[in-house]
């Protein structure tokens, strides 16, 4: 591409109308002249060929994807991940701006990943290296989105609890449980304390547990449970399956009694949650399977900001994340752009709850607080309540008594004297 | 974990009866003790806690997944990609065979990601670093598979064209075009000799070009190209969209005379595939928009010959992957082995048509056969057939005369000398 070429891919803010972009943030790893690299990147995923042969046209005014600006971090010896490729010169790690012209697909979630992470992004000539940091949209296209339903509010209306995070609990043994069992264990912690139980996002329609079958006995259960605490209590079942199956998957359980339903966002894909959104009488929450293998590293993939970005905008009420310790190896400050990206304004879409998970307990969740600094989340240990020494019941009671410590600013040892289910987790 | 425990993770095949199991492969870079670490992989990945407190029960039997065996490959200084995590001790690259059990998700593809990529796989204590690089299925659960509904030889029968590759063409300009211009660009290249023209990945249903309007002038303008040649011609339509839409698109387009769809499998979801590949009266085509995220490095991620053999499963007949030649940023044993993972024996399967692709041209037809070594694939240029100085007609036409030198044997030079198609690409 020459110098003339290059012209059309880059472009002042002040020229464009930024109502019909959405603007996009990579760090790139660019071999060779950094110009061209970024005039490729944005042909490559826009109109890279831009007029008929021998007709004087010009589809990039309105289609061209535009560099509006970038930076260069360092000069590197060599590609921060080895790749293979043919392009050939100095290596620079950039930063770059660039302006997305959304009437190129529309406010339609494949097809918006496939212009921001597809064939195009990934596939440039002289940039072997490329992450999708971060997209901002325009308000008159977060306004052709629903997001989600219930929210936060939602959420805390369902259970009459507020002022305080809402409290999860994944089943364990989470994988060979029968029904009956699992629906035991739930009852249980329930009674302790949780304000959800729910499904491993691994356990689904399976043979030895239909979905069918364990809502029917939760839903009972949750019942009962609430008449014995006076608490309002939510069972969330995990519905993820083939798509073709979600809506029934959700007519079924919602009238056996499960009264939030849990869905593996990208396994599915989004536009199967944005589907189930449209549809839905209860609350919607996302669990993260599949999203490490393209986030995780610093400098290849998409960072998890985008994804939650994204799973709000399909409509999850809640999305459960990879939190805080670096057992969950996410950067703390990754963990809180995400916790930020469900709470941010963002158009009209109502907030998500944040619930960042991992190796929770009530020895944790004074922590992760202090580190979400705010009451507004979702606390969800598994074997941190069905491991519990004296059962699920006594686990359940251990993490409201952690967090009644917290509210009393009182030491956990303290607080833990005369509560035995707080001293067997503090024991440990 | 202590060692005692360790062992409910660990089975030789011939304890297993491993038609139950999926036998998966992954890279591995471990921190710590090994043994430990692949108890806790497989732990995470199938029933981590597996009884109830107080009861004598054991999960594992049934439901664990299991180490088959595993290798070192080499001691390391520091992990291949750097990634905050909690663990200590000696760093080593491994491989390790694993079966697991398919009763914990059944037949499903979004269950089957969530279990062997999903937050077991990639958030085990001492594994910062996985690479999922194969997986094998017993006969007894490919069955459960539709696959591929027409499959090459379906393909082929359409077209009416054996014994050499299959010529596809993305018109360009691929994002701009009206209907009207894009129908005429397309049946030029059928005139020139294209199989199939198609929509760019990119390009879908947008409101300046609707799949319903291209459709219909696509569809005329088939039949009328396979008058004018007297051979059948396929005209592949993009129907990526919100899953909720995908039939309605497919009815449309279908019924207006596209004869083949296309998708992209990832950012649609690969069980969004198979929903349509239940109702497709046509060939489904995938595209690769994503993949690149998750499979490009070495040492991370999912290797694309999973995302092959899956989208086999979920019914694809022609799979476009990124192909030879360092422009596409893949190894070329990888190319062979996505081209492999088509056409090897599947259960009862029927095979894919592998189309590797990437800035083709007249000039590239050649090497692509020689290393593909077979006829069957697709060949797929967008601007070596629609940036030809002579138009579209004469560069589909430039890429049959191209063929035809391979068949009979002469230099691409020769055959050109009286062939100003093929010359005039020889030229640029």
């Amino acid at each position: 591409m020459n110098a003339e070429e290059r012209k059309g891919f880059f472009a002042d803010r002040d020229q464009l109308n930024m109502a019909d972009y959405l603007e996009l943030e990579y760090y790139l790893e660019c071999v060779g002249d950094i110009r061209t690299a970024l005039a490729h990147f944005c042909s490559e995923q826009s109109t890279a060929q831009w007029n008929r042969v021998g007709v004087d046209e010009d589809f990039r005014t309105l289609y061209a994807a535009k560099v509006l600006g970038w930076q260069v971090l360092e000069e590197l010896k060599e590609l921060s991940y080895p790749v293979e490729h043919d392009a050939v010169g100095k290596i620079h790690a950039c930063r770059v701006t660039i302006a997305h012209p959304h009437r190129n697909f529309g406010a339609k979630l494949p097809n918006l990943l496939t212009a921001v992470c597809g064939e195009g992004t990934y596939f440039t000539p002289g940039i072997p290296l490329v992450k999708l940091l971060d997209i901002s949209f325009p308000d008159s296209y977060l306004a052709e989105f629903e997001g989600p339903k219930f929210g936060i509010e939602g959420i805390r209306e369902m259970l009459g609890a507020y002022n305080r995070p809402i409290f999860f609990g994944v089943v364990k043994p989470n994988i060979g449980l029968s029904p009956e069992y699992f629906s035991d264990l739930a009852f249980q912690s329930w009674l302790g304390g949780l304000d959800i139980a729910k499904d491993d996002e691994m356990l689904a329609d399976v043979a030895w547990s239909t979905t069918s079958r364990r809502t029917e006995l939760l839903g009972k259960a949750r019942v009962l449970a609430e008449k014995e605490t006076g608490d309002k209590k939510i069972y969330l079942a995990n519905i993820t399956d083939e798509v073709d199956k979600m809506i029934e998957q959700h007519d079924v359980t919602v009238a056996n009694g499960a009264n939030a339903l849990l869905v593996n966002a990208f396994p599915v894909g989004l536009s199967a949650v944005r589907m189930l959104r449209k549809h839905t009488k209860v609350p919607l929450i996302g669990h993260f399977p599949f999203i490490a293998a393209f986030s995780r590293l610093e400098k290849y993939g998409i960072h998890s900001k985008v994804i939650t970005k994204l799973q709000r905008l399909a409509g999850l009420d809640a999305i459960i994340m990879p939190g805080f310790g670096s057992r969950m190896m996410t950067p703390e400050q990754e963990v809180r752009e995400n916790i930020e990206e469900c709470l941010n304004e963002m158009g009209s879409l109502k907030r998500s709850l944040p619930v960042p998970g991992g190796s929770d307990s009530a020895l944790t969740l004074e922590n992760v607080y202090r580190k979400v600094g705010s009451v507004d989340f979702g606390f969800v240990p598994g074997r941190g309540i069905f491991g519990h020494p004296m059962g699920p019941k006594a686990g359940a009671s251990s993490i409201r008594q952690a967090w009644e410590a917290i509210e009393q600013g009182v030491e956990l040892e303290a607080y833990a004297e005369t509560r035995p289910e707080l001293k067997a987790m503090l024991g440990k």
